[in-house]
């Protein structure tokens, strides 16, 4: 028996809400030695509260020093195995654009290239063309035609392009035609497998067709494709946690995450106070509210520390809203740490602090990693948040007799 | 290689002796913010000693989240992951009433319920029949005679009957007769394989005579079938471990599950003075005792917090008369948590005190949940508590050259 067999043979519906907070790339790392990490220089006085008063602890994304991207950073805590349940490249390519991924379809990455006159790679990135440059490009590609497939072209930011395969009998083991190298002609999509065979053809029939009409273009002149990705079968929040949940994410990424598992999204919030108060509008329609904070990480990635410790005041400020709506779990966490100092994703374990009448206190008197440390729920894989928050929500049965 | 591969192939015999006392349900929560837990309440002067001089810890029961009841919770104690070996309702039922189950046989938890003229289902519970009415109705199905097998019952409490299958080619896969709801009729024992027929077709002709026999009592004039159950297959505490094991419990099911895996279990022990009195007089002949004090788990369940601090006490002052038997190992922790702020079974950690000459200081200086948060063994599944109980002991031998 395994955790997805426990979640839906032992939820059960008491009526109780639960809030996840997710402060994209919250956790950090002192910039000198000695020194604060973000969040610890940060003023929180609303999460230190919670914290003093319930449940800490740090999660770890996948395994100990396993940095995840935002696809298994995401998936882990809403309790999916990150090692189990694979996002493709294409797939989070498309989700990140808002594109409908449908179970059959195969989304695809594409990069427009520049080729010489042999046909070999000249420039992989095309010159990062402009992003504008991308749209009239792709709007191009859109009179491409296949035999019994339905193409779905959308610009994504400056060489870059998503694309979904729609149609049947698609499957997504084809090769990248990205050789990852100049001086060397793409590859040909090529099927790693019987049922993939079909797909490789259209692939190859696409990327002919798209030659010539890019045959003029400079420097863009060319394409390449990868990651070839389907939709991995996934039980839906529904099903495993008896969950009507809802999402509230400013950024495509997420909002396509949050589908993947069944959760309907929330239209047209496009900051803090729009999600709170999208949270709000639907407080008795929904159990479950995932609300998604970009700019710990984006502000994480650029290295600015003093943003990113804006930042988080600036959630910190949102959280007795929240507070006020009375949810019987409330979480706040990341999906991964962001380290100014790094900048970049990176494995360090994430604080985590879960409120409930019945958190068992402990010794994290703030939200802080090294108070975390202290917490009760100790360091745990992230795939386990979603059993913790059902619990301390009332929402499962006891396991055996 | 696999935790009982590791077992059976690195145990060794050095003539130690291991005590684990499980205070069933012994982890609590804090009945007001701010508040101390149970195990905090209590004054605890020997296990206190004994938590500052050895390690401490908390033991997750199952997975982070994960209730267990009191079967997973205690195979889990002695080594058995819980999501492997499953232990059916009617297996935990007819241990409950001392029962002894035999690798074939099938055990059932049975209900009188109460049924209408048409046969539909009015009230599940037949009125919650006095336990001496359940005792004469038992009775009176003793007279059921079926085709080649040995019917056992005996009655629990109330409504509920614990029943036996005996005999060749039984199987569990069948369904339960009780429909979950009132107004319909009891659902036909159905076989969920084709091994399992025979069984189905048993039952169903139990019932038959049943119901004729019961006709014209009221209100209890029909019986449901609940939970089919084998016990599975399990590997011994001799053949793991090369432990002699004794277990010393006054409720029968504690003395069933140790059965299950193969502990002598010793009669006739009805307190606690008696239990480490009977362990005072077997210490030489065996080589690991269990010893099961359910009081803090009773207490929990009834929301009692002074009566649960007492019980604790209770248990503390039992303390020195073990200690004094000079176990090589002694281990004190629960099954699961029942905080007297949630009156039933919950997934919180527990806390776990090793004593042992080459227990590695930590820094728990008391035996409380706050303070085993500082302990040595940290947070760990309760699966790992025989293998860290053993090597404690000396009683394991290097794995790999």
């Amino acid at each position: 028996m395994k955790l997805h067999d426990l979640m839906r043979s032992l939820h059960t519906d008491n009526g109780s809400k639960i809030v996840l907070v997710v402060s994209d790339g919250l956790g950090g790392l002192p910039v000198e030695p000695g020194g604060p990490t973000e969040l610890e220089a940060a003023s929180t006085p609303n999460l230190d509260a919670l914290a003093a008063a319930n449940v800490c602890g740090l999660s770890i994304p996948v395994l100990p020093g396993i940095t995840p991207g935002s696809g298994p950073g995401h998936l882990a805590l809403f309790g999916y195995d990150p090692l189990e349940f694979l996002i493709g490249r294409g797939l989070l390519e498309a989700l990140g654009v808002d594109l409908e991924v449908g179970p059959g379809d195969v989304a695809i990455r594409g990069n427009f290239c520049t080729v010489n006159e042999e046909g070999l790679i000249t420039d992989r990135r095309a010159g990062r063309i402009p992003t504008e440059t991308c749209a009239r490009l792709v709007d191009k590609l859109r009179q491409i035609r296949l035999d019994g497939v339905e193409i779905i072209l959308r610009p994504v930011r400056e060489y870059r392009f998503a694309m979904i395969l729609r149609g049947e009998g698609l499957e997504d083991g084809v090769g990248d035609t990205d050789p990852q190298g100049t001086g060397v002609a793409p590859l040909a999509p090529r099927a790693r497998d019987a049922a993939s065979e079909r797909t490789a053809q259209l692939a190859a029939e696409f990327i002919r067709q798209a030659a010539e009409l890019l045959r003029d273009e400079s420097p863009a002149n060319m394409l390449t494709l990868r990651g070839f990705a389907k939709r991995p079968p996934m039980p839906s929040f529904a099903e495993l946690y008896g969950l009507r949940a809802l999402a509230l994410a400013v950024y495509p990424m997420y909002r396509g995450l949050a589908r993947l598992v069944g959760m309907t999204v929330a239209g047209d919030v496009s900051n803090l106070a729009e999600q709170v108060a999208a949270l709000r509008a639907n407080w008795s329609s929904y159990d479950f509210f995932f609300l998604h904070f970009k700019y710990t990480d984006s502000t994480g990635e650029d290295g600015k520390f003093p943003e990113k410790v804006k930042r988080i005041e600036e959630l910190d400020a949102a959280i007795p809203e929240i507070v006020a709506l009375k949810p019987d779990v409330l979480i706040v966490t990341g999906d991964h740490s962001t380290p100014c100092a790094w900048r970049s994703h990176s494995w360090h374990p994430v604080p985590v602090l879960l409120a409930s009448r019945v958190a068992r206190p402990d010794r994290a008197q703030r939200f802080s990693e090294s108070e975390c440390l202290a917490g009760g729920l100790g360091q745990f894989e992230a795939k386990y948040l979603m059993s913790l928050a059902l619990a301390h929500a009332g929402r499962l049965q006891k396991f055996g007799a």
